[in-house]
């Protein structure tokens, strides 16, 4: 049974999140004069990301988006960097850095190639509004949001693979997954949930050339890019 | 509190649903021998759609995608017609006439227009597969396809359109549903939800000039066709 629908990872393989966040944060912060690694800061509150979402997924709490999940981890970060007494609404600013996000190079132009043939979903733990709103800054285009939302729960759990194999109304191994080839987990997952694999190498998540570009779990495809992987896809 | 997001009901205000599935129909069940009105079958498939969902709405039986409502109604409807034996695989595919339906005319023109200054989204009963081949298919595009399928219930129940403003993570009075002007009880439920309602004129949706014009229930902007919105909204 051929792919008929291609599922993205969103952060670190559409999204360069770790240049984006400390942009981000850099630009809300400096100006009420505070001085800091920014990618340091980008890099410890996403070391928070697996944590957080670990309450959830073990049913120790109940859904909440991954904003929410962003939100109390911030609260963590700062702690960490020692800054106290921000207003809500620059917290709330800074929550946001997460849907301002850029996507690296190869995206635009490979994205349309791949929709010439293939149904096209992020399946990310990122919520809809997050998603929206970093689609529509980077003027790309996707047949629907699935993932963490819509299943109510968050990857590499198989439930959130396999409910949006089923909101396309397809088998698991009609859906292939493209991944940064350094998300084992997250590749593993979706292979265990049936799906297909593709691996894309992606070395600068975080910071030039330190991701692994060597999957470390069986993968059905290895690109270079999205270019690649359409080439590779013959499209 | 200004409209951020527009809400797009599909059938009828979207989608010419009566021609698409006449013709589709038509196609399938006229080579192989059979001669009916067509408009009339799509007629009698369409009003078993409430009572198909009712089931649902009430409460007696489990949310399923309208795909599975449509199929139960399509048995019912061919009983009418006193068709019967038809393989399953013909079933199915009369039953995906629903995924091959064309847009109203100024949809494809008016869509990016109010595109630059709102996020836009179907709510509509309809499932996300079949919004994602009615999308592909006109080669229009939305920020992400919200309703039924994410609220797991359907319209007019306020879940849905609630769902779908937080999916945004927006309040209801920060959307608008975009409604033809003959679907009181679908603009009635939004404006209970909270939203916004503009009716859209869509006299031709039960065939030409059939459908009234003018909305029974309170709306906040009444709009010849989706150009008038956009040139209403100041896009």
């Amino acid at each position: 049974m051929g792919v008929k629908a291609l599922f993205f990872d969103m952060f670190g393989t559409i999204l360069d999140w770790r240049t984006g966040v400390a942009h981000s944060v850099e630009k809300i912060l400096k100006p009420l004069g505070y001085s800091l690694d920014w990618f340091e800061f980008a890099d410890e509150w996403r070391s928070l990301y697996g944590p957080g979402m670990e309450e959830v997924r073990s049913g120790r709490t109940p859904y909440v988006s991954l904003d929410a999940v962003h939100r109390r981890m911030l609260d963590k970060v700062m702690a960490r960097f020692e800054i106290r007494g921000l207003p809500d609404k620059v917290m709330e600013d800074i929550n946001l850095s997460w849907h301002r996000l850029d996507v690296w190079p190869d995206v635009a132009n490979a994205l349309p190639r791949l929709h010439s043939k293939f149904l096209l979903a992020p399946v990310s733990n990122a919520n809809i509004s997050m998603i929206a709103n970093v689609v529509r800054r980077n003027n790309i285009s996707f047949d629907a949001v699935l993932g963490a939302d819509i299943a109510r729960d968050f990857k590499p759990k198989a439930i959130v693979y396999q409910a949006s194999a089923e909101a396309f109304a397809l088998e698991p191994e009609q859906c292939m997954l493209v991944s940064a080839a350094s998300h084992n987990v997250d590749m593993k997952g979706a292979a265990s949930a049936g799906l297909k694999v593709a691996a894309i190498e992606r070395p600068d998540e975080h910071g030039a050339g330190k991701s692994s570009v060597t999957p470390k779990v069986p993968v059905d495809m290895l690109a270079k890019d999205l270019n690649d992987l359409a080439n590779q896809l013959g499209v």
